[in-house]
Formats: structure tokens, sequence, C-alpha cells
């Protein structure tokens, strides 16, 4: 059988399309990634606003132009096929949706692995809280929010959030597992009342699936990796390559060894 | 001026009567503490009880049979005079609320001090969090509620919380600052839906005066070291002395060092 929480093989399944589906609870316990591929000209203002804004768009690695490893992240990663399912944007329109972008790679493309909260749901089940998308088999739910992110450059626009929900004692306990993970968004941003964030419905997310809530659950926000996908959507970079909400580069590194592998003395 | 923020001047304006309300926003950032004294023959059953229940009962110190003064806690106190206001209790029936309590001392009599949530205020409050009883005046809501003790002994009942209600961001927050303070009950135990615990009018509180919440505020719960008060009306021993809610000891450790001085080398 094709064990998919290993990363390699989960990533080797992606590579040959037998695996087609967004990456929540597959890898282990693997630190997953969010993926942005911008032309050279514009990758420096995008690290600008990737370094202002750390908590939806906390930095795991970035490539050189041209390159499709990332070896940091893993020893045989190629960015043009090891993710299930990409975005294509030009001028901040979304133009398709590939299974792989190896006819669209150009020598000048910069990639920046951005961490996920999908690195930190094996340590919230490792410890017992529920994690109601996954037992539903869905996406997890995403929404942009009216939290303003610090605009750098072209680069500008909404906090988008994941969402949780969870019976109160799961949320404060998430909170203080994952105020120890900041490369995967660290901790929640708000919990209770979805209004006071922007969002109307909790029913309907813009990006992911429907979500599952339980009585007595109240819901859990994260900052979120789609950030960036706000922003390409209002700074309108002439082109623009990104994950699919949810289909992520699941990378080698524990996510619970990624303070010690990404900051500390085996650093970038 | 009197500088009520230093405990020992705060502790002798105690001793001479001079300040008598609750000690909440006092004592500068001092470890603050619940007292329960009971006679030699209910005391063991009683630390047990303690150590059953970590959370609304973290034990500081517990004193020599008749001593009068906790030395770990403090250089000078004085158990009999110390506190701005006391709960006398016969068979589990509270008879008085002295102002003292050295006509009533008796050489069996065993002292503990327990742990108590306004050791954490001066930590919200450095971190910019909003302490509405503090901004009001006001001694902090206490309830009793659905949550209940581990039993030992004859000592059982539920958990007594405190509630400071606050805006999500800082409830967050709140969280991770209380989860370092185990000695002042640690991480919240609820927060949200105040059914969910069995409270049914968070206006009404049990303990301590009626909550200010503004617009946006959700209530968060932490333990609460009234929880004993609860379990000395349902073990009934034949006599008991405890502060009243909200009127503390006032000890010397700096709240953030209490662990360092009380379970380290310093320790008990």
């Amino acid at each position: 059988m094709t064990d998919l929480s290993i990363p390699h093989i989960l990533r080797q399944e992606i590579r040959a399309r037998r695996f087609r589906a967004p990456t929540t609870g597959v890898g282990g316990d693997a630190l997953q990634a969010n993926l942005v591929i911008l032309p050279e000209a514009e990758a420096s203002a995008f690290l600008r606003f990737a370094q202002a804004n750390p908590q939806p768009i906390p930095l795991l690695a970035v490539s050189e132009p041209g390159a499709v490893a990332l070896p940091s992240l893993g020893q045989d990663i190629d960015l043009r096929y090891d993710l299930p399912r990409y975005r294509v944007w030009h001028e901040g329109v979304l133009t398709e949706e590939p299974e792989e972008i190896a006819a669209l790679w150009r020598p000048d493309l910069v990639s920046f692995a951005i961490g996920c909260s999908f690195s930190f749901e094996a340590a919230l089940a490792k410890a017992g809280l529920p994690l109601r998308h996954q037992e539903a088999g869905r996406n997890v739910p995403m929404y942009r929010t009216t939290l303003a992110t610090r605009p750098s450059g072209a680069f500008h626009g909404p906090v988008v959030v994941s969402m949780r929900a969870m019976p109160a004692a799961a949320a404060i306990e998430a909170v203080q597992i994952c105020a120890h993970m900041p490369l995967a968004h660290g901790a929640p941003v708000h919990l209770g009342d979805p209004a006071q964030i922007g969002i109307t419905d909790l029913m309907q997310p813009d990006y992911g699936d429907a979500p599952v809530i339980e009585p007595g659950d109240i819901p859990v926000f994260w900052a979120c990796g789609v950030t960036p996908q706000a922003a390409i959507l209002a700074a309108r970079p002439a082109f623009a390559i990104t994950h699919a909400p949810g289909y992520m580069l699941v990378t080698d590194i524990a996510a619970d060894q990624a303070e010690r592998h990404l900051r500390g003395v085996h650093g970038l």
C-alpha cells in the first residue's frame, strides 16, 4: 500500500497524478506550504510584503530565479509537478487551475514557500482536538476578512483566514499549541463572532468547503496563506502562479521541528 | 503617600485597617493568594483535595499547625491580620465575615495559601489587555459552575470561576500569557457561552460584583481559588476560616517569579 503519510511518497503520487485531492490530513506531521511564484521583477516587493505580514505569510523558503527545487524543504522537490493543483494569474485575474505548470515555467520565476495551517493540524489531532473538516473529508473553509495586511509596493488587501470549529476548551488548548508554531501562522487571530472580522455567512466560505459545526462549538480563525492570493488580486502583477487553496506543497520537515530547521543553526 | 503597590506596605495598611477593600489592582505585580484554614484533623483530606485539583487550587504554601506566619511567601506575614476580610464557617455554614481572626486562633489550625487570578492581572494589564472590573473599581465576578472538582475525602463540589470580559483578540493573548502561570490558575477553563458551564445569568455572579461587558466582548473564565469555599459548603468541616472572595493575602513574590521561587531551587 502507498503510505501517504510519508512526504516524499506523497509527492511521488502527486507527481504521477495518482493523488489529486487537497492535502489536509496527509503527509503525516510534515510542514505543508502555500506557494507563490512571481517574476523576479515583482519578487522583491512581494518579499517585503511577506516580511511585513509574518502571521498570514510566514516565509519558509525563497528560490533562486528559475530554480524549480527548494532543497531546504525537501531533497527532490520539483515545484512544477509536486502540488496537486495550481492557479495561474494574469494581471490579477485567475485564468486556469492546472495540475502541473511545466509548460508555463520561465527562467525569471522566483518561488516563495509560505507556512500553512495544515502543519499544525497533526499537533491538534495529537492533543485530541477535533478537526471537523478532516472527519467529514472536506477542505478547510477559508474567508476574506476586514482585517487588513500591511501594504508593500503594489501588494495589499485583506487577511484571509482558515476556520476550525471546536468546543471552547479545545479552542483554549489550540491557542496554546499553535502559539508555539509561528511558521504555521501561530495562534489564532480571532474566535467567536465571525461578523467582528467581516464574515457575514460562516456557511459560505470564500475558499475551500462549507464548514461542519457541532452544537456548542465556537469558530476559531487562523491567518491563512491564501492571503497572498487576495494581494495578487489587488496588486495585479503581470503574471503569477500559486497553489490552489488546500492543495499544498508537502515538505520533508516535521512541523514541530520547523523552527529549529528553518530559523536555527540549520537555517536558510 | 502610601504606596499600595508595595506588598509589605499594603499588608501594614491592611493590618492597621486603613485598607479594607478587595485587593484587585493593588500590590503591584505580586502573587496574591486565597486562604483556607482548617483544623489539623481535616487538613490532610484538604491537602489531597488540592493536589487532585491543581487548576482551581494551586497550592503556594502550607503552614505548620498553629503557625500564623508563611515565611516562604513573605517575611512578616501574620495570617490573623493581613487580609482585609475573612469568612468563618461552622459545619459548612458561613457565620461571620470579620476583619481579623486573632480571637478565633487555635494551635491546631493549618493554613493553606492558594494561587489567585489577581496575580496574572498585572501581566494582562502590561500586555495592554482590558481589566473591566478594575477600570470600574469593582471586585471581579465569580460563579459556581457545573464543572466538578475531583473529590477527596469529604471535599467535593463545583469548580468556581472568575470572569473577565474582553475582545476575542485579547482573549487569545490572555490564554497565551496565563498558560505560563500555573500557580495563578493557568489558562482559562472556558470562554464564550456561559450556559455551557452552567452559568445562567452572567450579570448575577455568585461572588464579587456584577461584570462590566463592552460591545464585542466575549466572557473568559478562569478556575478560581474560591472553589475551596464551595467544597467547605459541601464537606461541612466542624470549623474553617477562609479569605472573603476578592480580599486576598498579598505576598512578597513577583507573580512572574512564582514558579521559580515556589517550585524551583528556592522551593517549599
